[in-house]
This record gives C-alpha cells, structure tokens and sequence, in this order.
C-alpha cells in the first residue's frame, strides 16, 4: 500500500504527492516557513517533523469524536497518507480570543477573551492577500453550498470544543486556528489540512507565552523550542 | 415645532443640529464630496439640495412599504427634520452587482450578476478604513445584538426590494447601496442616513452608464449631470 507516485501540488509548507491509489495522497511536510503572504521567508529546523506529528495526533484525537478528517497512517517522521480530497478554497479561522489580524483590522488590543468563538472564512487566493469573506460571499460565489458552510461552522466549533479541552488540559490557550476542508470523491466534506503550531495560536495558559509561529513572524526568537515545546505537550498524559 | 438648535455633528457630508424637541434633529446637506477614506476630497454643486430631496423622497417610499425610518419633513432645500436617533455603527450594505471594493478584494470583475442579493457589514471606523466584518463581529464585539442585526439584514433587503422596483421602473439598476440604522430612544431600531447618489450605485439600465458617485471617486467628469438626472428619474412618474 501506499506507493509515492507524482508530486501534485507543492504549497508554502507541505508537498502532495499521488499513490498507487486515487483514494490516497501521501502528504510530506517541510521546514520551510513563511508569513504575511508570503513576504517573510525562514527556515525552522525540525518544524516539518514536528507538524506532522503533530497534526497527526491531533487528527487521530478529533476522529475518536466523531470529526472526521484525512488522516489515514504515519509513514515517515515527515510523510503521511491520507485520504485524498479537492480542497474548499476557503480557510475556516476560529477564534476564541483577539489576536493576529482580527485585532489588526479592528482596532482591537490582543488577548481580549471573546465572549463564544467566532468563526470566520477567508478566501484562499495568496495574490489578493486571503481576504475575509462572509458566508453569503462563499455560498453566492459558488465555492461552497449553503449545507457545507453550515457544516464547515458547525465541524470547526466542535474541533474548537475538543482541542481547547485536550490543550486546556496541557497548560496550552487554544485563542485561535485555522482549518481547511475537502470533498471525497462522493462530496463528503472532511477535515484535511493540517492541525500545528503554523495554524494556530497557542499560549501558555499561564505566562501567555507564545508557543507558535508567531514567534517566527514576530522576531521574537526561540522558534524552534516553542514548537518542542508545544509537541511536548500534545505528547504528555492528562496532567 | 423644529427650531434648529446646536450642532450635534459635522460629517463628510451632512450637519446634524439639535432641536427643541429631544426626539427630533434637523439634518443639514453639504456639497462637499470625498472618497475612499477622506484621501480625495472635493465639492459637487448642488449635490445637498438634491440629496436632501431625493432621500426623502425615497424614505417616503419606503414608509408607504413599510420600511420605519427618520425622515419626518422636509424644511428647505438643504434642511430635514428626523427623528433623533443613536447611530448603530456598522454600515449596511447590499449587493445585486459585483462592483466597488467587493470586486477589488474577491477580484471580481464589475457588473457581475449575483445570484442573490448579499447583506454586508462594515465596522464605521475612519481610522481603520471601515473594515468588512461579519455578523459574529457585531454580535460578540457588542455593536448591536443578535435580534438587530437580524432585523437589519431583513430590512435591507426589504429596501432591495422596494427601491429595486421604483428605480428599474425609471430605467435605472440598482447595483449596490449602504444603509445605516439607528436606535430611538426606547431602543426601536429604525433606518436612519441617506439614500443618495453618495451612498447607492445607480446604473442606467440600459447603457450601464454611472449615475451616481463613482463618476466622482474614478474622475469621470459629468458628476452635476448625473445628480441631475438621477433626480430627475426619482422624481419621474412610472413609465
């Protein structure tokens, strides 16, 4: 099972490639990273094993409540297969505090805890900045139904619900993140993407310290141990 | 009744005076025009008388539909009395066309035809260039309530719907315009502004010619003309 065939897609932090099966993606994770669209470009040493590790742990754990998702099995410390999907071109951002450009464009101070999580779409479009949209703009625009908005919301609270306990629980805020879905080849929409500290914003529940990129886009240094550390603690027991 | 008493406010476009009455303000019209955030500036002759008579004849309209909103009784040329209200500070704007900045961030070309009407909303901030926002922003950040921003939306397409109407009926496409609304005092939400070349997009329905404020904000010359004609069209008997 799973031979690596063509390369079909290479983005910002992953390539994809075929297999044996057109069912199946085998999706490889790199080093490279980069912000603002692309403006800022860096390399974090280990990053690639650790997302997909990561994502990984953090798929099989949605999947256990009932989030369905891509993941399919680890194959490498930077490989893994999973099922293969057309991607939503939308990210699904849910935010439960103010940070990043929500606070931006708002005029907002970060860290102001929001009152229930909101969830916002954005479209996936690098050459127009990955603009906000608002779900009337996903649905009249034709990239997604009105059934899979209301599914893309509902699937990204509940992924919010699972993952602020299971961080909660390891000393981690979870104040924000960003999904991607896709569709089988039968339209069933999934979870696919990737779950690491390249999407989302994680804080130390105590010290608010930050455990994520940002630390990259902000010049903030430690880069490379803030995501040690964030694997460190998807990786523990309850504590 | 309506003795025009201090100035409340002074915006791009229009005063707004206290009366002796606390329920009651006079609006003032200007001819004072600018575009995109206050970066360019300049004067349109005549453009307050006839916004002032437009606009209440279009809230008439709406009244006779309906639609409750501040207009109570012109007093001169330039001059209205309306109902005092607390400005909501979101605009409202709907679409029935790609044009302005929605075509600019989706990259969309003008004059596409949506296959509905779509209600936006925007965070009425200058010094942030009045961002697009979503219903959860104006909901969770406090700007107005669920129920309202239920009732904005429901509003706003029930003037889709009434202007559309009178205006195809006069040659012209409604392509996009902006509302606001604003609180009585016992909290009634009702709908407040103008609705003027300043704040609709007017296209004649034939031609596609610009009607409206755009042929001031893109430098297309015959800006007094299209005021003018657009008057001339509201104020037509249905042909």
């Amino acid at each position: 099972m799973a031979v690596k065939g063509q390369q079909l897609y290479e983005g910002k932090a992953k390539k994809v490639y075929a297999t044996d099966s057109p069912d199946y993606y085998i999706v490889e994770y790199k080093d490279d990273a980069t912000a603002f669209n692309g403006e800022k470009r860096g390399t974090i040493a280990g990053k690639g094993v650790i997302n997909n590790q990561m994502s990984n742990r953090l798929f099989a754990l949605l999947k256990d409540h009932g989030v369905e998702n891509h993941f399919v099995e680890q194959l490498s410390e930077r490989e893994t297969l999973v099922r293969a999907v057309r991607i939503v071109p939308v990210e699904v951002v849910v935010r439960n505090l103010t940070a990043g450009s929500m606070a931006k464009r708002l005029g907002l101070e970060e860290g102001l805890e929001l009152s229930r999580p909101i969830v916002e779409f954005y479209y996936k479009q690098d050459d127009l900045g990955d603009p906000l949209v608002t779900p009337d703009h996903v649905e009249v625009l034709g990239w997604a139904t009105a059934a899979e908005i209301a599914q893309m919301q509902s699937m990204a609270l509940c992924v919010n619900e699972v993952l602020g306990a299971y961080l909660r629980a390891r000393g981690v805020l979870l104040v924000d993140f960003k999904l991607e879905f896709g569709r089988l080849k039968d339209g069933t929409l999934i979870l696919a993407d990737e779950i690491s500290p390249d999407t989302c914003r994680f804080w130390d529940a105590t010290t608010r310290e930050k455990l994520d990129k940002d630390r990259f886009r902000r010049d903030l240094g430690g880069v490379e141990d803030a995501y040690q550390e964030m694997m460190r603690r998807v990786s523990e027991e309850e504590s």
